[in-house]
């Protein structure tokens, strides 16, 4: 179908279908989110006002036969960071919008009455609908409350209880192929669509829908290149599928920059109770599943379905940053307790990253003890999901926790939790903590791929030279890759096989009939990082937000004992572009 | 004595006594904490972290008979607010350090050890010594027992269990002459004295210690002119000694201002009782007393000694922004539940203020019902005082509160709650809490005075027209007057009464031996506020931050029915100077 903005206004329950900007024609996922947000929203408004805007949007390969390529992205201003955020999410949204010809749903205003309602989209439009019986629901009984009422294929995208309470650290779930729960997990953008009032979004594609493609044999000649290559490169088309992202708990534990109790060491005792060797031989003897696409298509299937000890279904999309999270952070090493987390943040909603590394903070300041992995479960079902005064504070993310328990070793940027490697050993991923618009986040240029499993590649870990580049350069690809709505994971070839990079650019100008170069995408991913940066400093933020907590500076890390050394001179000099 | 700065080291436990450096020789109160911590504390540093230092220092005038001198500064870098801070508060210890020769106490560093100390300060030094008895105690018992280990002449400054647990909105309290306590209550500096393991400092000074005076004749002379126009004013000579500040609720209320049910309207149906007249009344029949000083020397007497139905001292220093921000912006209208909670917070060592604004939020928020004066009080007592969960949230001030329940109408400017008039309704107000580099606090530009009271001229509060040069003018006059050590009020009489503006300038000039004129002192005035403003943007804060929240323009507060409505550009006209 033919593109356009789907647009619904929640403050008088309207929704209109919009022709595409000119200026928004060549954009799409996190390109056309962050171009949105920063035209459109105010960017001093209160995150969960009525200013604020939730937007969503396929990328530009999505829906199309091109490996990975349904990756979902959600914008707005985030009431977590403060900033501008891109949250990036599988399932089966950015294919179905895609077909669907929805090259985005911006969600606006706020209504008046306290109800909250559902958002059909459809080939024509929008349906809203007032839905009083999903109210205190989790993400899972909503997705099987439509996917009731509407059938097997229909998308869902909902919040789950912390959303509906507007807690900073809520996200929203987006369902995978098998009614499953991904999560566009960071920047508590499940807050905004609680405060909008949309406690889901659900998607029903005609079933000979497709994508347009200006140049089908063109297309397919590359996305054969393409899936080839994502099979051929031993991370993508071994590790990952073998292990999952786990894999990476004993890398980088050896690596010495596993963050373990709440930053203090670099490396986990209990590493090989939670790594994804242990993991994989769990599911095989308990019968699930090693390997699972979050989205159609994908052919890396990092993803797995883990079942407890009884053999039956406990969580799906148990990734490395959760067992890290609440694992070494927390230092639990019971991998069930952190199953039965991460099922439970999976259905009330809330980011697993932020969540975990709160608890890691609240340990800290002396309200549960490290390796309480009983008490962590005991507070995401009892406090956060129900909303109590502890589960208001847990929910309100780890910065907040810190400054409630008085401690000084808070490992955020932006107010964002700092995920699964140290910056003080992996130091690229460092200067990606300090200087990604997002608030501390590793998906915003992966330099952990160059420093420790020397891909694209090897730039020392430990020492500080070259990181600043490499993090540049891996920031305005990835921009560009969340704009094409590929997963991360295609970097990993794309870094090394030149083929593979090539074939990106050939499916997109065999998608839309034009003629990109490998300039040309580097110049986009470089207006996207400016545009983000743009709003965020009309927030109000300063380059004194790009930079990580003073403790990393001060305390060195074990086993290396390196600490944080750049100078803010350097720091800044990656905007110098 | 001869004025000096005494420093501790609590990371060595070291202490010494170094000559003033000639840059501050001029310097006193607010000028010389911001001074101090402009030039030794990292801007970008934690706030409870080793590199955060905390000030003290008596106004220039303090120690001597001048009327209403006895104020002290205490200085830092804020936890609540992340800007420089001075929080000023009566009670002996400005004159008391004034004549022991203590310029500025300066407590930097941060012990290894766990414990609290308390720093004796005398004439030959700082004696440092472990308290262990003193740990998990209230300001009440901590003044209690150092008076009977050193006598009732001591001085005392303490944190309560809210410091000792370093929550943002913890104070330090004073003892007053009469053994009550005073409270340097905003900005959160009592969690910076718990970050240091300072749980009192207590000061003795020799009987026969006076400030030196250069020309006696001619500061007797001055200081008696000054002392009458106080007593001649009628808000300073009157108003203030008969009601105390809460002679402003009825007035505020009449006005339109009184922030009520968390800045949903500007008058509270209950105003009636718990306004200045009502507690005179109340006072009278109890048995208590209607005037009280906060320090040797206030011809003023704004404070009170407030009791109990049964005629039992309850608290003293019961002030019109604690009554309001627990009455009329929580809807409580029961005094006694007001009187309580106020002597429950003096106790824990927290701002009124800050907690009670807090308190409405969390009510927005559903947390309790507005108007329930015992939840509120059950709060403070089993929550904040013992760091339950709850406790930890209260005691992270309003801002936290507020994304922690989701609300979005928190009245805060960086961080800091928004005291007892509201900005919408009393404009000239709204644009201190707007370019303060303290955070929203009314008393660094008393625009009140002008806008409803018509003191120093008339500027219609509603309108905007002049606001902005009256804020200016009033913080650059005031951050002199903080630098005097003198007591706010007394910027009534020295706004009508010519005479008693000269008169400050005439004893500053006869302390020292020196020849300031009028221009001089507005230069001083400017040149603080400028070293204020420097610290904040190096600390990574905007002029984004010089702004009410976004709900101030977006509902009309009745009756007027007015919003907030200055431009950008216009609030920053405020730094043209």
């Amino acid at each position: 179908m033919v593109d356009r903005i789907y647009r619904v206004n929640m403050t008088d329950l309207t929704a209109k279908v919009e022709d595409v900007p000119e200026n928004w024609a060549g954009l799409g996922g996190r390109g056309l989110t962050s171009t949105i947000v920063t035209e459109e929203v105010v960017p001093t408004c209160h995150p969960l006002g009525p200013n604020n805007k939730l937007v969503f949007a396929p990328g530009l390969l999505s829906g199309t036969v091109a490996a990975n390529s349904g990756r979902l992205s959600v914008g707005g201003k985030s009431p977590l960071s403060g900033t501008i955020k891109e949250s990036n999410v599988g399932g089966t949204a950015a294919q179905q919008f895609a077909k669907l010809g929805v090259k985005a749903l911006i969600i606006e205003g706020q209504p008046e009455k306290d109800n909250f309602y559902s958002l059909h989209v459809m080939g024509d439009g929008v349906e809203i609908k007032e839905e009083p019986q999903l109210e205190g629901k989790g993400n899972f009984a909503v997705v099987d409350t439509m996917l009731e009422r509407l059938g097997e294929k229909t998308g869902v995208m909902s919040i789950g209880t912390a959303g509906e309470m507007m807690m900073p650290v809520a996200n929203i779930s987006v369902k995978d192929p098998e009614g499953k729960l991904r999560s566009a997990g960071r920047g508590g953008l499940g807050a905004v669509m609680g405060s909008k009032k949309v406690k889901c979004i659900v998607i029903t594609v005609p079933k000979k829908a497709t994508v347009p493609i200006a140049e089908p044999e063109n297309f397919k000649a590359a996305a054969k290149i393409f899936a080839k290559a994502l099979m051929e490169h031993p991370v993508s088309g071994q590790g990952l599928p073998t292990y999952g992202t786990a894999v990476l708990v004993n890398v980088i534990n050896e690596a010495g920059g596993l963050p373990t109790q709440n930053f203090r060491y670099g490396q986990f005792e209990g590493h090989d109770k939670i790594s994804g060797e242990t993991i994989h031989d769990l599911i095989e003897e308990r019968g699930g599943k090693t390997r699972h696409g979050c989205h159609t298509g994908c052919v890396i299937q990092c993803s797995q379905v883990y079942n407890d000890a009884e053999g039956k279904y406990k969580t799906s999309g148990f990734e490395y940053e959760s067992i890290w999270a609440m694992g070494a952070d927390c230092c639990v090493d019971n991998i069930d307790h952190i199953a039965e987390a991460d099922s439970l943040m999976d259905d009330i909603g809330i980011d697993t990253i932020e969540t975990s590394v709160s608890m890691g903070v609240a340990m800290e300041g002396g309200l549960l003890p490290f390796g309480d992995g009983e008490g962590i479960v005991r507070i995401i079902k009892e406090d956060i999901g129900k909303g109590t005064p502890l589960g208001r504070l847990m929910g309100s993310g780890a910065g907040a926790v810190g400054k409630a328990y008085g401690v000084t070793r808070v490992p955020v940027v932006k107010n964002q939790a700092i995920p699964a490697y140290d910056p003080r050993a992996v130091k690229g991923i460092g200067i990606t903590y300090c200087t990604t618009p997002m608030g501390a986040d590793h998906t915003a240029g992966y330099a952990v791929a160059t420093n420790i499993l020397k891909i694209g590649g090897d730039v020392d870990p430990l020492k500080k030279e070259g990181q600043v580049e490499l993090s540049r350069n891996l920031q305005i690809a990835t921009a560009a890759l969340d704009t094409a709505g590929l997963c991360i994971f295609v970097a990993f070839p794309a870094l090394d096989i030149p083929e593979a990079f090539s074939a990106i650019i050939d499916m997109l100008n065999a998608r839309f009939g034009i003629s990109l170069t490998a300039d040309d995408v580097n110049e986009l991913g470089k207006t996207i990082l400016r545009t983000e940066h743009e709003f965020n400093l009309a927030a109000g933020l300063t380059n004194k937000d790009d930079r990580l907590p003073e403790f990393f500076s001060q305390e060195s890390l074990p086993p290396h004992n390196v600490v944080w050394d750049f100078t803010d001179e350097e720091i800044d000099e990656f905007w110098n572009f």
